[in-house]
């Protein structure tokens, strides 16, 4: 039954002259003999040329945008613009029909808003079969990169005990009854009766039961869903998204850096390898969106020179101390241009900071080190100067914090200091200090978050696009 | 800084005369003269050879079970057996202490359920560091399989408002203080004011979600988390585990069956290429383990021979109804050796009924297809006989079901008649609905368990060892 030809394999090299059987969604029917369909192989669709003048004259009422069907014919020389080949068709066989009155999505532009309400058939548009296309293809590129350097890839768990890392910020798992739990004696609510015997929540990271893995088996990585009960409802946060958390024993900071970087470059340069006609598509995409803009808001690259001008340059490495003086005195800070002002040492950076780095003053990716201690996890290794930590973030253009990592503190005492400074409990986090009780070696990971990457190489706008069934505040629809 | 030769590559190739920086943990130290090192990249430990007279006294003292430890020397060509190099030291640094008498891993045989108390350290030995590096590789092979086809990895959501599919196995989800939710004014839980403004859960399959995704792109497959609230303490259920489900838009049930046969012998085949020397320990390891067991009890044939089986032969494909004049005429139901007799049509196979198919009557893997409506989901294509829907189980040796999967129901009518037979609410899954509607085709799919498959690769008897950190009932440590 599956005998049939990829609409991609057809348009990258099919041998005209022969027969073939292909099946895909009517995209558009033109004066009742061009067929445009598509099959999700392809960002391009194939041109079905129908006798109409020998067909039943129902059949071809059928042939409705959203229809599938199943074409057999000869592949042919186009001789119409936009396509080397086309299918001569010999029979036409209606799989399911698309009512035209009531099909939601019809053969002209609709918004992304729009859009977003029936993402169960969003994929049958041209921008979301090549942004999840492009997904696709990153993903794979990140397995493809660590595997190529022996990591393991490792599945930490999704269901979490620990709230170190997240209080207040995590999605509690039961399996009480809501309204009625079980109580103790006392009133309390008996979590020693919930299916964990304790009370569970959604990991907000796998990074450190990742160490556990890497203090064994040297490079590891996660890829994996984590999640923020933030109530966020911005184009960059997803209560649930997708993360990259590699974690490498006998790393230092600049190593952690230097694997960041390669793995970015790595992934961008396979998705323009292998998604070429998507991503011009895409580009092409945004050029349109930006017309509507006034010409300073508009991007000075598009997305495809964008993409290939982070290929081609180092990414910039300053300190956070450095960045500070560059805001701090920037015209941009004295002309009280930023919402928040930059004074002096100690401020967290917020994304117009990051952006103003990124895209006014270095104009390419920017990696930031050593943030104050106060503004980062207890996890990461102290400097000598008391005041900071071995902290990286890589900054993007359009996006801001795409990776967060750090050389992570592998001395026990130290380590545990900062937990009690920052009220994390020791005895909560057993394990976790085990790794530095036995066997303990200098090491570093970093976080990539994979919906950002996508945001980035895909130029969209919001990141609900770039992910097939968005989960944000008051929504969990499909 | 992680200029150091990983232990691996070393041995498959390292050129003797040459100095190397080697980095990991020490399994034993003997006589005061030779480290095995390991660094997790390979099952094989390094050996290096101590200069213990011209060592100090001090360093040779920290060198323990479980130090990790940084070795340069020469590699020079090795006259111990059982390693064809070796590392005579020129210096050895202590980067972590590890106290032999608080080290909980010894040099020694330590139980399946001692290690499982300790999972967190399980890594380093060599059990489990050759389970997750085949776990490694058979996840790979899986995202490797299917992007040759031309499939999209597609992630479907974790948390899921619909429970259409796992009535009372559900976890739920939610956001609200658990012992005091906001309620209605007749006293209800209010779960219009929860994060997602109603009722949510995690999802036990992302099937109906990647059903969405086929009816555009044609093939995709997901690979993520699913969840099961079930109280099953057995060692083949977890309440966390990670499923593949492709989805294939213009596949019959053959299709489906072809599909799921030629991935498990393409991963299967991945694993034996690129683990041998882990699937030969743990093939060693399961020979040692079964001795143990009166001869009867042993397998036949041992792990490695089992894997090399399955990829030679055609699995068996029966319907169930063959299958159950099979079970029922065996002499195995004759002597009631069941604990569950066959009486006849209709009855929900058992493990063990299952197993018996598989190990005692076809001694090879099988396909049954073709089950009674009644014990199978709604979403499966209704056959002409009104009795039996297009399903197919993948029954594997020593794991019973593997594989589950299904041609689905394209037609509408036919679909939603067995949803209201069913009570599966129409209304909720209006999205589903929809790909009937617009555009509908034939199609199918199928579940792979991927712990399931890691047991039966790696000959582990307990689903809970082939998984980083186990969650199951009253557990979730780590």
């Amino acid at each position: 039954m599956s005998q049939r030809t990829k609409i991609k394999a057809l348009l990258a090299g099919g041998q005209t002259g022969t027969e073939v059987t292909v099946k895909g969604w009517v995209r558009t029917f033109r004066n009742n003999q061009f067929i445009a369909l598509n099959d999700g192989s392809t960002n391009n669709n194939l041109q079905i040329v129908v006798d109409f003048q020998n067909t039943d004259e129902a059949l071809l009422k059928r042939i409705t945008t959203g229809a599938a069907i199943a074409v057999t014919g000869q592949l042919i020389e186009s001789l119409g613009k936009g396509q080397t080949v086309e299918v001569k068709a010999t029979s036409i066989e209606i799989l399911g029909d698309s009512d035209p009155e009531k099909y939601p999505l019809q053969p002209k532009k609709h918004s992304l808003e729009f859009l977003r309400e029936i993402a169960h058939l969003r994929f049958r548009t041209n921008t979301f079969g090549a942004v999840f296309r492009v997904r696709n293809s990153l993903a794979f590129a990140v397995h493809k990169f660590f595997q190529e350097q022996g990591f393991v890839y490792l599945h930490t768990p999704i269901i979490t005990a620990s709230d170190a890392e997240g209080a207040g910020e995590m999605f509690h798992v039961t399996n009480f009854d809501i309204g009625n739990p079980p109580r103790t004696e006392s009133g309390e609510v008996d979590f020693k009766q919930d299916f964990f015997g304790r009370a569970a929540n959604l990991t907000v990271s796998g990074q450190l039961e990742g160490e556990l893995g890497a203090m064994a088996l040297s490079d590891i990585y996660t890829f994996g869903p984590t999640f923020r009960a933030e109530n966020s409802n911005t184009t960059r946060h997803l209560a649930e998204f997708w993360m990259i958390e590699p974690e490498m024993a006998f790393y230092d900071l600049n190593d952690n850096m230097d694997m960041a970087e390669a793995l970015l470059k790595y992934v961008i340069s396979y998705a323009l390898e292998h998604n070429k006609e998507d991503i011009e598509f895409l580009t092409q995409r945004l050029l349109e969106e930006e017309k509507q803009k006034p010409q300073q808001e508009r991007s000075e690259l598009n997305l495809l020179d964008k993409l290939q001008f982070c290929l081609d340059n180092d990414f910039m490495r300053i300190t956070y101390t450095e960045a500070i003086d560059i805001l701090r005195d920037s015209s941009h800070n004295k002309k009280k241009k930023f919402q928040y002002l930059i004074e002096g040492w100690g401020a967290d950076l917020q994304s117009e900071h990051e952006r103003y780095l990124v895209e006014k003053h270095f104009k390419k990716p920017v990696i930031l080190t050593d943030y104050p201690k106060e503004i980062k996890a207890f996890y990461m290794r102290q400097n000598d100067d008391g005041k900071t930590v071995r902290a990286m973030d890589i900054l993007f253009p359009g996006i801001g914090e795409i990776v967060g990592g750090s050389q992570r503190e592998e001395r026990l005492d130290r380590l545990e200091q900062r937990m009690n400074e920052m009220h994390i409990p020791t005895e909560e986090l057993w394990w976790y200090l085990d790794t530095r009780r036995f066997g303990a070696c200098p090491h570093a990971g970093f976080g990539l978050g994979f919906e950002r990457l996508v945001l980035f190489v895909t130029g969209m706008g919001n990141i609900r696009d770039v992910i097939p069934f968005p989960r944000f505040p008051k929504n969990a629809e499909f």
